[in-house]
Protein backbone atom coordinates (compact mmCIF):
# COMPACT_ATOMS: atom_id res chain seq x y z
CA UNK A 1 0.00 0.00 0.00
CA UNK A 2 1.08 3.76 -0.99
CA UNK A 3 1.73 6.02 1.77
CA UNK A 4 -1.34 7.68 2.80
CA UNK A 5 0.30 11.05 3.17
CA UNK A 6 2.22 11.92 -0.21
CA UNK A 7 6.12 12.08 0.37
CA UNK A 8 6.18 15.30 -1.34
CA UNK A 9 9.99 16.88 -3.00
CA UNK A 10 11.20 20.44 -1.37
CA UNK A 11 9.23 22.86 -1.60
CA UNK A 12 7.67 24.80 -4.20
CA UNK A 13 5.63 22.30 -6.16
CA UNK A 14 1.86 22.47 -7.20
CA UNK A 15 -0.94 21.49 -5.58
CA UNK A 16 -4.98 20.69 -7.14
CA UNK A 17 -7.39 21.01 -4.29
CA UNK A 18 -10.49 19.54 -5.80
CA UNK A 19 -13.41 19.14 -3.56
CA UNK A 20 -17.10 18.31 -4.68
CA UNK A 21 -20.64 17.40 -3.21
CA UNK A 22 -21.99 14.22 -4.91
CA UNK A 23 -25.14 13.46 -6.50
CA UNK A 24 -26.90 10.37 -5.74
CA UNK A 25 -26.35 9.03 -9.59
CA UNK A 26 -23.81 6.04 -9.21
CA UNK A 27 -23.06 5.25 -13.22
CA UNK A 28 -19.63 4.12 -13.05
CA UNK A 29 -18.29 6.49 -10.42
CA UNK A 30 -16.17 3.72 -8.88
CA UNK A 31 -14.77 2.71 -12.31
CA UNK A 32 -14.05 6.13 -13.50
CA UNK A 33 -12.48 6.71 -10.38
CA UNK A 34 -10.21 3.52 -10.31
CA UNK A 35 -9.37 3.92 -14.06
CA UNK A 36 -8.40 8.26 -13.67
CA UNK A 37 -6.04 6.74 -10.56
CA UNK A 38 -4.46 4.22 -13.10
CA UNK A 39 -3.76 7.21 -15.91
CA UNK A 40 -2.77 9.97 -13.44
CA UNK A 41 -0.07 7.57 -11.77
CA UNK A 42 1.46 7.72 -15.47
CA UNK A 43 2.05 11.51 -15.88
CA UNK A 44 5.06 13.19 -15.84
CA UNK A 45 5.18 16.03 -13.02
CA UNK A 46 2.56 14.07 -11.18
CA UNK A 47 4.10 13.54 -7.28
CA UNK A 48 0.64 11.81 -5.93
CA UNK A 49 -2.56 12.48 -4.27
CA UNK A 50 -4.45 12.21 -1.08
CA UNK A 51 -8.28 11.68 -1.26
CA UNK A 52 -11.19 11.46 1.30
CA UNK A 53 -14.98 12.06 1.30
CA UNK A 54 -17.93 12.08 3.89
CA UNK A 55 -20.18 15.11 3.19
CA UNK A 56 -17.97 16.43 1.00
CA UNK A 57 -14.97 14.74 -0.82
CA UNK A 58 -11.45 16.28 -1.04
CA UNK A 59 -8.47 15.17 -3.15
CA UNK A 60 -5.52 17.16 -3.39
CA UNK A 61 -2.81 16.16 -5.95
CA UNK A 62 0.41 17.28 -5.88
CA UNK A 63 2.37 18.20 -9.17
CA UNK A 64 5.93 19.42 -10.01
CA UNK A 65 4.86 22.16 -12.08
CA UNK A 66 1.72 23.77 -13.87
CA UNK A 67 2.71 22.62 -17.28
CA UNK A 68 2.10 19.27 -15.47
CA UNK A 69 -1.25 20.38 -14.83
CA UNK A 70 -2.66 21.43 -17.60
CA UNK A 71 -1.07 18.40 -19.71
CA UNK A 72 -3.41 16.29 -17.14
CA UNK A 73 -6.45 18.71 -17.74
CA UNK A 74 -5.96 18.11 -21.04
CA UNK A 75 -5.53 14.19 -20.93
CA UNK A 76 -8.04 12.85 -23.37
CA UNK A 77 -9.40 10.19 -20.76
CA UNK A 78 -9.66 12.81 -18.06
CA UNK A 79 -11.94 14.82 -20.03
CA UNK A 80 -14.14 12.05 -20.35
CA UNK A 81 -14.29 11.91 -16.63
CA UNK A 82 -14.37 15.70 -16.24
CA UNK A 83 -17.54 15.45 -18.94
CA UNK A 84 -19.14 13.07 -16.92
CA UNK A 85 -18.05 14.32 -13.53
CA UNK A 86 -20.02 17.91 -14.31
CA UNK A 87 -23.16 16.03 -15.91
CA UNK A 88 -23.51 12.85 -14.27
CA UNK A 89 -21.45 12.35 -10.83
CA UNK A 90 -21.13 16.03 -9.12
CA UNK A 91 -23.60 18.11 -7.45
CA UNK A 92 -21.24 20.96 -7.11
CA UNK A 93 -17.06 21.32 -6.98
CA UNK A 94 -14.62 23.31 -7.12
CA UNK A 95 -10.56 23.25 -8.17
CA UNK A 96 -7.98 25.07 -7.15
CA UNK A 97 -4.73 25.71 -8.62
CA UNK A 98 -2.06 26.13 -5.57
CA UNK A 99 1.36 26.68 -5.48
CA UNK A 100 2.68 24.71 -1.97
CA UNK A 101 5.11 26.78 -0.62
CA UNK A 102 6.24 25.47 2.74
CA UNK A 103 5.65 22.43 3.99
CA UNK A 104 6.35 20.73 7.70
CA UNK A 105 5.66 17.12 8.25
CA UNK A 106 5.18 15.58 12.11
CA UNK B 1 -25.56 24.47 7.77
CA UNK B 2 -22.56 26.51 5.83
CA UNK B 3 -21.86 25.39 2.34
CA UNK B 4 -20.18 22.64 2.18
CA UNK B 5 -17.34 24.15 -0.62
CA UNK B 6 -16.31 27.39 0.48
CA UNK B 7 -16.78 30.40 -1.36
CA UNK B 8 -13.57 32.12 -1.56
CA UNK B 9 -13.03 35.14 -2.87
CA UNK B 10 -11.36 35.57 -6.14
CA UNK B 11 -7.60 34.63 -6.29
CA UNK B 12 -4.89 35.03 -4.75
CA UNK B 13 -5.67 33.35 -1.78
CA UNK B 14 -3.84 31.06 0.53
CA UNK B 15 -4.43 27.48 1.59
CA UNK B 16 -3.17 25.63 4.26
CA UNK B 17 -3.87 21.50 3.77
CA UNK B 18 -3.17 19.74 6.70
CA UNK B 19 -3.39 15.96 6.05
CA UNK B 20 -3.42 13.73 9.27
CA UNK B 21 -3.62 9.62 10.02
CA UNK B 22 -5.07 9.23 13.24
CA UNK B 23 -3.77 6.99 16.40
CA UNK B 24 -6.40 4.89 18.00
CA UNK B 25 -5.96 7.20 21.17
CA UNK B 26 -9.17 9.51 21.17
CA UNK B 27 -8.68 11.70 24.82
CA UNK B 28 -11.02 14.44 23.99
CA UNK B 29 -10.36 14.70 20.12
CA UNK B 30 -13.84 15.38 19.02
CA UNK B 31 -13.95 17.94 21.69
CA UNK B 32 -11.13 19.69 20.56
CA UNK B 33 -11.68 19.57 16.90
CA UNK B 34 -15.32 21.55 17.79
CA UNK B 35 -13.22 24.11 20.75
CA UNK B 36 -10.75 24.57 17.42
CA UNK B 37 -13.77 25.24 14.90
CA UNK B 38 -15.44 27.61 17.05
CA UNK B 39 -12.08 29.65 17.70
CA UNK B 40 -11.04 29.37 14.07
CA UNK B 41 -13.90 31.02 13.15
CA UNK B 42 -13.07 33.83 14.96
CA UNK B 43 -9.65 34.53 13.25
CA UNK B 44 -9.25 37.78 11.15
CA UNK B 45 -8.55 36.50 7.64
CA UNK B 46 -9.75 33.65 8.15
CA UNK B 47 -12.26 32.29 4.83
CA UNK B 48 -13.56 29.17 5.89
CA UNK B 49 -12.25 25.30 5.54
CA UNK B 50 -13.16 21.64 4.13
CA UNK B 51 -13.06 18.55 6.08
CA UNK B 52 -12.94 15.41 5.46
CA UNK B 53 -12.00 11.42 6.81
CA UNK B 54 -11.61 7.97 5.92
CA UNK B 55 -8.42 6.29 6.59
CA UNK B 56 -7.00 9.26 5.87
CA UNK B 57 -7.79 13.10 6.77
CA UNK B 58 -7.81 16.13 4.92
CA UNK B 59 -8.57 19.65 6.07
CA UNK B 60 -8.02 22.39 3.85
CA UNK B 61 -8.64 26.18 5.26
CA UNK B 62 -8.42 29.30 3.08
CA UNK B 63 -6.84 32.93 4.30
CA UNK B 64 -6.75 36.11 3.53
CA UNK B 65 -3.16 36.31 3.71
CA UNK B 66 0.16 34.75 5.12
CA UNK B 67 0.03 37.04 8.03
CA UNK B 68 -3.65 35.83 8.78
CA UNK B 69 -2.20 31.93 9.03
CA UNK B 70 0.72 32.73 11.08
CA UNK B 71 -1.47 34.39 13.85
CA UNK B 72 -3.40 31.43 13.84
CA UNK B 73 -0.64 29.26 13.93
CA UNK B 74 0.82 31.04 17.45
CA UNK B 75 -2.85 31.53 19.02
CA UNK B 76 -2.55 30.33 22.06
CA UNK B 77 -5.68 27.59 22.67
CA UNK B 78 -4.39 26.33 18.81
CA UNK B 79 -0.89 26.33 20.44
CA UNK B 80 -2.07 23.49 23.17
CA UNK B 81 -4.58 21.37 20.01
CA UNK B 82 -1.16 21.29 17.91
CA UNK B 83 0.53 19.87 21.06
CA UNK B 84 -1.64 17.60 21.76
CA UNK B 85 -1.99 16.82 17.91
CA UNK B 86 1.39 15.97 17.97
CA UNK B 87 1.76 14.02 21.33
CA UNK B 88 -1.84 12.36 21.38
CA UNK B 89 -4.07 12.14 18.46
CA UNK B 90 -2.06 12.40 15.40
CA UNK B 91 0.24 9.25 13.99
CA UNK B 92 1.48 11.12 10.96
CA UNK B 93 0.72 14.42 9.68
CA UNK B 94 2.08 17.13 7.19
CA UNK B 95 1.29 20.45 6.65
CA UNK B 96 1.29 22.65 3.59
CA UNK B 97 0.78 26.19 3.42
CA UNK B 98 -0.21 27.21 -0.01
CA UNK B 99 -1.31 29.81 -2.31
CA UNK B 100 -3.83 29.25 -4.42
CA UNK B 101 -3.34 31.35 -7.91
CA UNK B 102 -6.13 30.62 -9.77
CA UNK B 103 -10.01 28.04 -8.98
CA UNK B 104 -13.23 27.33 -11.03
CA UNK B 105 -16.18 26.12 -9.94
CA UNK B 106 -19.17 23.80 -11.47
Amino acid sequence: MPDLIVKTPKAPYYAVIFTSVRTSNDNFYALMSAEMEAEVIKQHGFLGFESARNEIGITVSYWKDLASIRRWRENAKHQIAQQNGREIWYKEYCVRICKVERDYTG
